[in-house]
């Protein structure tokens, strides 16, 4: 392990962190950049870091808007999505993968807007689906037939979750429930969602944190290497024939 | 209060028990023996004397077979549930009022039975739909019609606990969830169910304890005594005219 | 399903929401807005859907004082309830079903109020009675006439939520017991007031999620709905003779 | 301290345990053996150093049939009740303070009884009050003289645990909340209604560990001493003249 | 009941609230005021009822040091204690009940505070003794003397609470234990401190509510009452002869 | 949907059950059996049924020995493991996808047991890797080659669940965490691992319920899926050309 | 890392277990066999090759007397402790390191009997000191010198725990506090003296696993490792001069 | 014990608190400040009471950097760890005794720099380690060679914590875990990571309360004193002689 003469497990020593350079060859990204807690001068740092030694998309996530104005002054040639809190550099190619984000309420839409982001950002075909809480089923039914030709879902759901299952039941790709802090009382944070989606009915779902739409959309990038460990050289036709 | 010219408020004292005659005034029935932690002794005499000194059904909850038979020999003309673990002497006439009982899987049938039969002794005339979980949405939605034409929906389920929010979306008449300990795991022996059933994104679905068949049945009989003061003495015809 | 002749299942894209338009022919009233987290406009731009696609009246719930100001000034006839914090159009007409909501602290006042705004919103007849807590029983039992002629009580208590099962005990109509998240220490924000209340020996009360009064408001209306389908139709005469 | 000319500090090592010997000069009563997982031998042999080196009552609590016949073969002049599970020598002489024990229901029973049998061999004038459990709130009220002429009320409840709130806010004596295991689901094995009548609205009420008769009947007896410090050698009538 | 000749029954309905005027005749003390959540109208208003109403000591709890002064600008002859936040008129002579409020560490000062601040108001004779925390155990053995002639020990401590079991071991009166919200981490807001003092193995304490000093103190007043009823008449020279 | 013509929403209605005959076209398998719960006979039929309705494989899980052998006596050509607990008629073609089942003791063995018994039943390659917990974290490293040519790792952990985390680090493929109830205490039966795969450094892990092999290959079929749409038509070199 | 000159990181793969070979040279104690879930033949098996392949004492824990009798039959010279369920080969010679094992009460006996086994057989030199509960303090003051000649005390105790806070205040030494299982109720099955142990009072205290005397013997012998690197071939003499 | 000779026991009384004057002799350093709650005059009254009574290093911990200007303007020569949120008078001479402070990611940091700061005021060599999380594991490999050297690792983590896990795997020295608050969701405020720690198959690792950087140095202290009695007197050479 240690000879490393592939570069999985490279990583630099920048005294306040440790960039684990090695990343982007073990697991195809460079590493993401967790923004909260961390100085102007710490993202920035590091982003300039990932950009010298790795080559793919670098992104900072859970930026607020004017962290993210300083950072883009320094660090030129990056973009900002407000809605998702991410600030990106040197975006994916796009891959032939599409990730359906599907949300059961209004209030869901800052997580999912995380999911959106992040998937845009590192390569994935996204296609959204808000407002289709399962108190209106036939909202969900209506749109079965995006959910059938996505490659794999997100479902963001707060309060119950019940959509996850409800999902996991049309669909046969692979589905990846996020419950949200959307709720009060008996919701618990989060908590009762959580415990909801992974105690779901629907054989071979899987959850990820509360709130976090950036494991999702990871989550997914992970399902795409799988479906095509080469994936970014090919087009859409040469991986689907027909 | 103490004057209780309507009987309202009388009890006699058996030493072990104090059973409470006025019930059946204040609430339309007996009260209803809990079967568990009672000797055979114990609940024939509470039997016995709910049958002399009120005029309603009398029920016991939650009976195993062999002390139910032992109960039968002493205290005759009573019917045992098996499914439902249900003693009653006396059963109610049929009140114009449907609950539906609607349960997500299999293993959610006993408590399903408890509501029947329970639901079915008091005079509730019940329909019951079994196996109809989210996992395949289509055997709900294939039933709604029969949904649509009940008075209340009593709805069982474990694991997520789903089908709740679903049923409850679908039908404007009130829905009873009642959370089952089924599943394993996250589900905390019926609590995530339980919470998710209150997290519920459809309004005005109301929740009992995990299992409790008895109470989703005893909830459905308080609608059905608002839903007509004197429903009993009531044709279809009379309370439907059109 | 997908026919949907009788305008049950009709929805509408407005991108960031898909109001359920449907709903108003399943349950009886258009979906209600729930105001946190949405901007003055998404909430204007709802309430001028539902005024124009439904004909019932239209809410939205948990609105602070200055937004229902900015809102009202956008849509005209509303009018704004600051104690219970909902907006409202086109109340409903009085239905023949009275509801008594009563509270057990002054604290819990806010939740009952929102219960009392909701009910009286959508047709519902509201007697309250507060501050009847059970360290001074002889106060709740001193109304228990008002307790006995009303069709459903809402009983909300904070605390260790024991008023509901008193109430549950002393009158046969259905009782929705509503947790409020009054109480410091040992009362986990109304999480132990709602499991008291789901465990109570008050047998066929029913529960909802933890501070909701809006949830006991609905769920009473499809108490109403089940007692008399026709009822917005019926005089009091007409549906209790004598 | 350890000086210990009054006997407070004294303690015997048996090997298998230190029989804190000086607990009667410090609190009135000989250390009380918790039976549960001793065997007959160590429990014969704690007897037998408790009789001959205190000379109070010598206690075990928690005491199966049968384990109490083979100690009391070889300890003489004990009793056991079978009800409470209890295990005595030397019962102590009557003090003049009354203890009134409530119950909510009949299967809070044996807890009940073991608060009533240890309270009963260390002195206590017991009264037993069973099964007027808060859905029947008639059967406490016509029992609030026995309340009201009791010196601590011992409240016994499991379920939802709201007979403490009421019975405290009745009486003005002191009031020991024992929460019980009884109920399913939500009851969370006891822990509902101990954390319930721990938020109670019902001033100065306290409350021991679930299930345990014996710790109230202990804080009733320290209350006793605190009552008259030399009860044990009052009459009634010299405690009350009139 | 409703007969009322003796006056433990009665109350009078503000519309805002409904005052317990009859608990003072059944308890000994009018009802006490919580203060948080009522604005300075409400308070003066209650206070003014009860001064009239009752003839005893009339106490607002929790109540910061700006609302007091506006409350005692409106109702005169009344003080404020700033570290027990109560305001109280009336205040009660001294009972001969002894009454030492011990407390772990200098954060668990407030919760004492409220317990001596109001169990001053109400008669008791307090003894405070501060800062004996276990980890130095050397301090509280130091104060024996002053623990056991107290009638009544309230144990006030946060963390993990331990010094409720070593007092608890230590005296023979009752030991009220008061968990607080001191700590962090597994302290869990004094839920541990709470469960910690309910699993004692020191027979017969009991516990209240997280932070209430108020709590305790009522408690401690309950015991006084049980101690001699008709203390407040009674000179310490009466009651203990010798 | 209700027409229904590519077979994706049927599903007949046995009484006891409603087996969902729509699933093998929505999701590439027939519904599998839960076997607790179930007798022999609703198991036979359930078998029978699917064997006639759809065309994959049939899978009843966890059943016990004595079971499994009546139920092939009844229904021929299954086969059982053991290990597994799984019963298996028309077992799967071989799809080209890899799935490492990684285990961190030996403890975890029978949940690892059923992902391997389940996930080759349904036609995916399975590694199995027993015993590399992180304690000796170099048993881990030595097998990375296995774990980066997976195209899927099941990683199955009890305690606190590491082994996950580090696995989710080394690899750039989809990483399925099973938390199991191995262990004790702080483990709480699971429900750490499973808050500690949850809360996972290693983004883009997602988890599945405590226990749930079964869940683990069901999830990694829904990859496999993703991964290739036709893919058990496919070679190994027809997928992967170099 | 994988050179592994210095034998730190070799390990076996005998199929169903990877035996940690290197952990003796990296922690000095070969790997110990946790005996649960392990048929006889995997614990021969594993003691054989730990016997062959290392040469300090192999240890197998928590293992019933049946299953020892048949091992120690299969492998030779062996030692079964039963109080502590340990089965021990190659005792290590004893190290100039004293372990205080001190616990609570009676019923904390087998995992301090666990503690003292193990530790024994790693090379501590072991006082046990039993029943010295905070209930009656002064039996731990009786001890304290015991206490203070510890090199490092291991603390256990069930309901709350409190013994480990009161000897964290005593000594200056490492303590290490074992929450055990003992207790009912609010002791949530050890959680709550666990969680007290970790919010103690007393600082530097460390806690281990509810019910492992395993770990705190283990961590015993790290700290002996700390305090003399190579105390193995040390003379009591050698260490402490004087 | 009262006679305290050795100085063991002794404490004074300032009113608002009794500093544990004894501790020094008991523990080997004095009373440790906690700073929260505390006006600057107490902190000041207490600093200057321990540096007049006791003569090793007086310590004041998080402390927020005003407050610390202010007391360091009354009580001179006083050092301030901002990062570490220490105040620091009379720091200890170095120790022969190694910890490494070791952290996963850099949100742990304030929490390792309180165990930093901590560890050296008090005499113990430091050697920090940061952002070594088991997501890039080599990043752990790397730096083995200082985890080995060390005679004590603490281990900083938040989120899953199984950075405790694998080095309680690598070395044999003691090992402390401190898990943290980082994290969101599952990781409940620390919970997880507490929970995970004390499951940790790392057998002998110890665990402290979450975000106690200050209880970790402390616990770090007993084990250097536990390693060398008389280690201020040692030289490096003169404990390890080669």
């Amino acid at each position: 392990m240690n000879s490393d003469t592939d570069g999985k497990y490279g990583f630099d020593d920048l005294g306040f962190a440790r960039p684990d350079i090695g990343r982007e060859a073990r697991q195809g990204l460079p590493e993401i950049v967790y923004g909260p807690g961390k100085t102007t001068q710490e993202i920035t740092g590091l982003v300039r870091h990932f950009l010298a030694r790795n080559s793919g998309p670098v992104l900072v996530t859970r930026v607020e808007s004017e962290v993210a104005a300083r950072v883009l002054a320094e660090v030129p040639d990056g973009t900002y999505d407000r809605a998702g809190r991410l600030l990106c550099w040197r975006r994916a190619g796009l891959l032939d993968f599409r990730v359906a984000v599907v949300s059961a309420g209004t209030a869901d839409g800052p997580v999912a807007a995380e999911a959106v982001a992040v998937a845009s950002a590192i390569g994935l075909e996204v296609e959204r689906i808000a407002d289709v809480g399962v108190a209106g089923i036939h909202r969900l039914l209506a749109v079965s037939d995006v959910l059938h030709r996505a490659d794999t879902v997100v479902c963001v759901a707060g309060m119950e979750g019940a959509l996850a299952s409800v999902v996991g039941g049309l669909v046969g790709c692979p589905v990846i429930a996020v419950p949200t802090s959307v709720g009060y009382g008996a919701n618990l944070a989060g908590v009762t969602a959580l415990l909801a989606m992974l105690s779901s009915c629907a054989a071979g779902m899987t959850v990820v944190n509360i709130d976090s739409g950036f494991a999702a959309a990871m989550a997914a990038f992970r399902i795409a290497r799988a479906a095509a460990p080469s994936a970014a050289a090919m087009t859409r036709e040469e991986r689907r024939p027909a």
